[in-house]
């Protein structure tokens, strides 16, 4: 198979769709000062990622590259976004994941630091968990891991692949830092990636609540 | 009577308010991943409805449709929200009723978690209270109900029915889950829901400010 | 002197100025449920004001009219702001008032309904109390009232009356109910009103952070 | 060297990036009430800085001005910036300094209020710490100091002065008034400012969340 090129409409159909919805997730105030990343699956081998360090308010096309399963840049010299091997990961265990969101809003990180001695955050009760591919009612839980933070990839890497030994999992908290969510495509994902969020919000807002009682 | 044409005018005019209306409240964040569900009266018999597990944000024409008052489609092949029982139940009890908006704002999940116990909000001493139809003064008081949730639409609406014996009613929340909010038309409804949640709000930031003192 | 026209070139140019302003402050949400009221001076004897019930996020120049200040119509069949008296008190008793700005954030709400017992807020040690006019140091400060509500307006401007013998003035809270500001153009009077409602907002957030130590 | 033209094309050209800027956190509620103010680089001995009271979110080219490292204007006969000595020490001080962003978010005026008394904020275990030019980990500290406020610039350049003493440092707080934040370019001077903004949010909502349990 040839390796897809980065100026293939392809690319750029799939580059272009990523770019807008990264744009949204930054107008909410989801990605500050650069951080968070982004990538969408091209084909079995090869998936679009964003570069390091672009400003995701303004994201276009060309602030997106070509890498393989590997982390391997293809077709580009830019360097791709420093969490590259948490995005492979996904996409080599996972065959029917098609995008993967990481995200820094102020509720994940702030609910990251809170639950991390807890190893997770317990998700019951809400409709929403309904958001969740495979799950059709409210009466269930969802667990949200949470992983002690590191700037070795490869370490992170370790910690998720245990965490799929605990049954499905549609994304995972980073201590002090951000949410990873996944789904089948850019819709399913950012579905997966707004229940998340919203409802890690309201984890901490009750939080407060009850305590006041 | 005809059944009334999805093509026809009188819909697309209804349809393209409704879904206008829909998108400012999806950018307000009270529509999290294609959650919520909004209805128009368009007879006496039938109403237009959201498509189920539509983008609330990107909400057009063609992700409505038409249903009668027993939630059965018309002129369509699509789903009518889950929840269209709960729509149709109002429009059938209440002939002044011209429109039902169902939302799931972050206030509005966290009060109903935190309200469900008591079985409802008391809601007093507000200026906007007067927002709701009927109301002239602040010296009065609104209750907003808290149902238990359920995947029976069913037993939902058994449990609505019973409200309206406790006298007027402009909407009720369900437990983890949001608000419905109705009224005369678009509107009133959509008054009637910025009232809600604008005063949910009030009383959970007074919660949490009169604990700490 | 001859009433002015509400077709009048002038009346056009305030009232766009206004309306423009009013839908600023209904993006911010500090307007639900059509609440709130606005005005301008027009003149020594009349002001320009919103037409009752009308959304403000929609507002546009056939959305306001001429009142004088007694608070009667003048070339118009629709009713003003029921608050309409309030408005005309500041510019009769202040002859250099230009805009009197009347909203109800969440903020403004809250605070009023915790500081009523207490008569007012006190706001001292903060850079932005040179927002206000007249004050160049943070070594000041200021005391914004608050009101108990009530419908009679008479009341509640009598209340008002005796306010201004306290000193000087840029607005006063109502219990439940909003935030009265005002200044000598629209400019200031809109400058005082973010000041407020920023420094209310921190008011807020100080007495639940230090109320955990 | 001649003195710069502020009808220059480079003038023309850096205002109005600055400017942009300027709207985008204005947009943000990080100004209120005209306060905020903002300069670049412009050569070794000259920077563009705004204009004293303008407001920021309507901000243009014509709002800003030149002024020299004694903060004296130049081929202007405008009032800069109150706080200009501020900014002009930053430049002198530091040659790398290109851009200089002040603002008066409600989280930073209520975390120099709450942690003036300790001297400063300390920010640990985020990964956005990376933020910063020069960190390359999450396992690291940065102290943003908080200054007691002053109408007197010189008392508090004097107080800046001392802190460099420290080691490197990208921005401080002034009790009860806001942040100062700098950087290379606009876009690290801006990337600086969002990671305060953010981490001072989350050490605030941290602050709340620990009290209660």
């Amino acid at each position: 198979m040839d390796a897809p090129s980065p100026v293939s409409p392809r690319f750029r159909e799939l580059a272009g769709q990523l770019a807008a919805q990264v744009r949204e997730l930054a107008a909410l105030g989801w990605t500050p000062a650069t951080s968070s990343n982004f990538s969408l699956r091209l084909d079995e081998r090869h998936l679009v990622i964003t570069i390091s360090g672009r400003d995701k308010s303004r994201l276009g096309v060309d602030d997106l590259m070509v890498v393989d399963l590997d982390g391997k840049a293809v077709g580009s010299s830019h360097r791709p976004s420093a969490e590259t091997l948490l995005h492979t990961q996904l996409y080599r265990r996972l065959p029917e994941v098609g995008c993967v969101l990481h995200t820094h809003s102020r509720t994940q990180t702030v609910a990251s630091r809170l639950y991390c001695g807890a190893g997770g955050v317990r998700l019951a009760g809400y409709e929403l968990l309904k958001a969740f591919h495979g799950n059709d009612t409210h009466e269930s839980e969802v667990i949200v891991p949470v992983l002690p933070n590191s700037q070795d990839m490869a370490t992170l890497a370790a910690h998720v692949d245990v965490l799929f030994d605990g049954g499905p999992l549609w994304g995972y908290l980073i201590d002090g830092h951000g949410l990873y969510a996944w789904g089948r495509d850019l819709a399913e994902a950012r579905r997966h990636l707004d229940a998340f969020d919203f409802l890690l919000g309201c984890e901490l807002d009750l939080c407060l609540l009850r305590a006041g009682r």
